[in-house]
């Protein structure tokens, strides 16, 4: 249940953007974790220490292309004086058993692979003869094409210290140490570091289900005919696409019409499929405000701390909200005005937070910064209220997209930005700084 | 084919960094354009001039619950004086065949259906008693449970100019005008916007999909056990997470065996789901380096403008690249390094650009910005290459994160920026300015 308890005590009190989205967060809680494949962990949030099984680089092993040699056996090397060593085989990266390198012989020695037994460093390729006696090497060949490298002579041009071109176990990582901490988001560089540790899976809270449906008998599917007084869908499209650009699955049931009893039986359907539930519509104060009446008795009136309850906020656009649990599982539902333009600024201001909330993320809004109002006239706000107004951000500066009136959708597709008129301001002049929500 | 005969002559010629990525970029070409559902469209760029076929709002609509009205009516209405009108019945959204409003009478109307014929203005349920007669109504009952308020008498508290709480026909967008350009990417508002002007589907251009294949007889998937001389495959799970971030549908094809011929086979295999194939390993100057070898004779070699030519860049890490089209349809291939860190750089700063190129999308690369380096010791670069460092940026300030040694993965997974130190300079003091690539 909200607490509304310690909320406006009136039905007719206005409720704060605040004080709104304060009784979600206080109400939507993270999921719970699941052990995912790897892939299908990206984006997510770990919930465990994951530590190091297995020390980074195992093994002592080459940077270079080159031969493992001992370092006596090179000492004084040069162009004019060359080494000359027996290579006695080839060290492949994956080689389970190298070869043996004694005094006075060399292993061919491939990057990333294992220091065989008896070397002590490697010398470049660059640096050698390549086996092929014809001075200076500036690659080798293709094993496949010359299986005679791997034997024969090969002639080192230059002295090499101990353990030179030589990655030494552990020295990325050592068994034992914390490789990345709970609370991680998992993006491709931990997803490339839990894999080189060996992790297939790992313990993470999943993504959000999220289901979006919106109501009216007035709307139609686009790419269908418009009769007489009906418009277009575009909320269930609009929300859909924002859910899962917040990180959600989501999953857009379409329009339902006017009828309570419609709505009630697909919510109820949807249930199954839902950690979150989005509504558009049937919110206000009208008389077929159907998610108004179906959502006082959604699910199991038994169960307790369930049931929806709807709001006005000292917001513009955006005033009629509703929001509770329903169902046996308590699932949030956010029930969103019906305006296109109410619905997708209620979505930046609530939903986006309650499905970052749900995967257990800490940063939960988009960034806010100040600007300039570049504009020709003052921008006009009623008292009271807090306003939201669609604006292009750039540089320091933001300009007003379109006007105030929320079915302003065209507009909206234009803007990147809120600009954020508080509740006691009523005019903001050309030049005066503003709050301003980057919608990235 | 890569235009080399403009490029570095000699094979042991270095290309630089934007040589390789203008070599790129001049061989990628953004994919044929599709028809689209609206939802598939997400994140696509649109390639199509998007006209508006009916004017949003289609039709005059209140912006409120309350009465449809004629201005002569209400005028001088007062609380003290109320204007009693007869009502007629209820309009509700979607109606298509509203009641008309003569003298004397009012509809009962919600927000968003049709102003009804012969009605002038809307007055709020506010601004009267709702019907009920027992002064100012604070909402209107759910029709389902009030069927009386669509007849009757209402009370008017207020006068109302015209069109007072009516949203003018084509308020929002006109029919014929431009909603959206091609070359617009479709983001949450944009596809509300083509919803609501009636788009089911829309033509982009659609994600490209990335197979994704390291190579190395070394690697074991992670989860298994490992012998001696093996490492756990990162590199095709990094990438595939890597291709996904930048917009692709990547393909994990997992690792591949040192054996030119299987590599070979699996490539070809792979092409019929590629638009963009990026290999791991096997690019170096190793004997085992079999994705040199494989590359040299995939697909058909009778095709013209097939090939994958193999560069050494003045760069660290990252220094063996290969780049080129493969196939019958020359599908575009870019062979990494093996090493993690270096595969990783690699495809930030080559494979990123070019799935975004696939996209048609426009802003190719990571946002860079400058920044003081905040470090204990000067940073080192080897003169005439471009080195990467890993760092973490913040506030104007980026810290170094692990060495330059390119295995040092786990230091990978804390960076969030690249530092770049460029090619003519060898080292940057403390409280130096350095440019920075923001990894995001």
């Amino acid at each position: 249940m909200s607490s509304a308890a310690t909320r406006p005590a009136g039905p007719d009190d206005l409720w704060s953007v605040d004080e709104h989205l304060d009784d979600i967060l206080a109400t939507v809680r993270p999921l719970e974790p699941i052990e995912l494949q790897l892939l299908d962990a990206q984006g997510c949030v770990l919930v465990e220490n994951v530590t190091v099984p297995v020390s980074l680089p195992p093994f002592d092993n080459s940077s270079m292309d080159g031969y493992a040699v001992r370092v006596a056996d090179v000492a004084g090397a040069s162009e004019e004086f060359p080494a000359a060593l027996e290579v006695v085989g080839d060290v492949a990266a994956g080689a389970a058993d190298p070869v043996r390198v004694g005094p006075g012989q060399a292993a061919r020695i491939m990057t990333g692979a294992p220091l065989p037994p008896g070397a002590e460093t490697v010398v470049p390729v660059e640096w050698t003869d390549g086996g092929l006696g014809e001075g200076p090497a500036s690659g080798m060949r293709a094993r496949s094409l010359a299986p005679e490298g791997a034997e024969g002579q090969v002639h080192v041009y230059r002295p090499a210290e101990a353990r030179a071109h030589v990655r030494a176990e552990g020295s990325d990582v050592r068994a034992g140490e914390l490789a990345l901490e709970a609370g991680t988001v998992l993006g491709a560089p931990q997803i490339a570091l839990l894999a080189a540790i060996g992790r297939g899976t790992v313990r993470v809270r999943p993504r959000p289900r999220v289901v979006v449906l919106s109501t009216g008998s007035e709307l139609v599917q686009p790419g269908e005919q418009l009769a007489p007084g009906q418009i277009y869908d575009s909320n269930s499209f609009a929300l859909t696409a924002a859910a899962r650009d917040a990180g959600a699955i989501a999953y857009r049931v379409g329009a339902v019409a006017d009828d309570a009893e419609t709505l009630r039986t697909t919510i109820e359907d949807q249930l199954i499929r839902a950690d979150l539930m989005v509504t558009t519509g049937g919110v206000s104060v009208g008389a077929y405000d159907v998610v108004k009446e179906a959502l006082s008795s959604v699910g199991d009136e038994d169960e307790a701390g369930g049931g929806v309850e709807f709001r006005r906020l000292a917001m513009q656009p955006g005033k009629p909200q509703g929001f509770g649990t329903i169902g046996p599982d308590h699932t949030p539902l956010l029930a969103l005005p019906g305006n296109p333009v109410s619905s997708y600024v209620s979505f930046e201001l609530f939903v986006r937070p309650a499905i970052r909330a749900l995967m257990g993320l800490t940063g939960l809004h988009r960034p806010r910064t100040r600007a300039t109002l570049k504009a020709d006239a003052a921008l006009r706000s009623p008292r009271g209220r807090r306003q939201f107004l669609r604006g292009r951000y750039a540089d320091g500066e933001v300009t007003p997209v379109g006007g105030a009136g929320s079915h302003l959708i065209a507009a909206l597709a234009k803007a990147d930005a809120l600009i954020v008129v508080p509740e006691d301001t009523e005019s903001v002049e050309p030049g005066g700084e503003v709050e301003v929500v980057l919608l990235g």
